[in-house]
């Protein structure tokens, strides 16, 4: 008997295969918030979830902004529309009547907003793991919002990451301290229903890229080799595992 | 009949708490991997996990460089015990002691390392969600390692995330361009048994935050105001939550 077993905590093939089903119906939700209230249970779980993420040094330098406050989400909602107007202005004439069309944050009509940020003195100025990159820190919260955004899945709420504001504004509006990082501003909420796929593939923003062209070999332009045919073929015919609906 | 359910994506009590038992028994290993190979089918269900991560404006800016080769990897545990060299001396006398005897990855004996990346040029100069946050893509290719820690702790595999390594030396051996980031190396691989808890927490470098005071309400410093008892309660009757071990 492994130790896995030993401990209970060894994953059956129906438990691998519900981490897959949330995976791959996951959504980024912008246009389908309802505005009912979440229960203090399901908040409570989704947010041990994140919790639990994994971190660099164990300095697990994350908190969790509840924002409900009508007033400070509106603020919020002025500084995003300042910078998606901004942002209409980057892109072609023609991508940019697509980007006028496209709803892309809940901030006002969801449950909750969450800001996810990380504390870069948390656990003192030397982390294990952090001593040669930087960005660690905040990569262990980035992980934090992703098991975040997979419990509020499994749950059945849908959550939206808002990135179109600018930084040094949202810090302003949330007090958020110098040292402190604003990772990621989050809608979360119960929903009408989750999109069968990924809006922006829907709407012919960008394709899904084939899985098979994103993996290499060794090294960076490393191409397969005759041994790892047989992995190649597997990849391949795995190209409709992810449609998981019925 | 709600939607999610016509699309057969309903997500039963049993497979959000199958959710929960994966991220709360998920570890980082560095010392327990064996060297048993992978079956090409569960590194394939593996990588589509991760590959369906959120990703800002879809871009998908990940690839997934598997690297078996031991002269590859070799040149990387050269530069992973440069660098932690480096990083033992900037820990206090007392926290060094507990520092070298940490075993810190398993480049060699892992079965496979993957380095996930992020290329900044996918899907041309301006992404939606980028343009007012530079390191959204990054973000995403975390995402991704988070999708893919989750799915190999489902399939019984361990992951360790090496980052004590000069960002630079790591691009130089893999061969990877300027444009490109690689914002995690990773060893994967069948282990002897998963920690009970984190091996940090059980080496007593750090403990356990207490989940109650990483919640702010409203903004940075925001305490709970009288509405927001009910919540902080189930918050610290939930503290247990995680121990999932049978």
């Amino acid at each position: 008997m492994s130790d896995a077993k030993k401990q209970g905590w060894e994953i059956t093939a129906e438990e691998r295969d519900a981490l897959y089903k949330i995976i791959f119906s996951r959504r980024d939700v912008r246009g389908q918030f309802l505005s009912d209230p979440i229960d203090d249970s399901v908040l409570s779980r989704i947010l041990y979830a994140a919790h639990h993420a994994p971190s660099v040094g164990f300095m697990q330098p994350w908190n969790f902004i509840l924002i409900r406050s009508q007033e400070v989400r509106k603020k919020i909602h002025t500084a995003f529309t300042k910078a998606h107007k901004e942002a209409a202005e980057m892109f072609s004439q023609e991508k940019q009547e697509i980007y006028k069309g496209l709803k892309l944050e809940g901030i006002l009509e969801s449950a909750v907003n969450i800001c996810v940020t990380c504390d870069t003195s948390r656990s003192g100025p030397v982390v294990i793991g952090r001593t040669h990159i930087d960005t660690m820190d905040s990569y262990s919260s980035v992980c934090a919002i992703e098991n975040l955004w997979l419990a509020a899945r499994a749950e059945g709420l849908g959550l939206g990451w808002v990135s179109i504001i600018d930084e040094a504004e949202l810090k302003k509006i949330l007090q958020i301290p110098e040292h402190v990082i604003p990772v990621g501003y989050l809608c979360l909420g119960k929903v009408s229903h989750f999109w069968e796929k990924p809006e922006l593939e829907s709407a012919g923003w960008l394709p899904r890229i084939e899985l098979e062209k994103l993996v290499n070999f060794e090294y960076w332009e490393g191409k397969p080799a005759k041994e790892h045919d047989s992995f190649v073929k597997q990849l391949k015919e795995d190209a409709d595992f992810p449609l998981t609906a019925e």
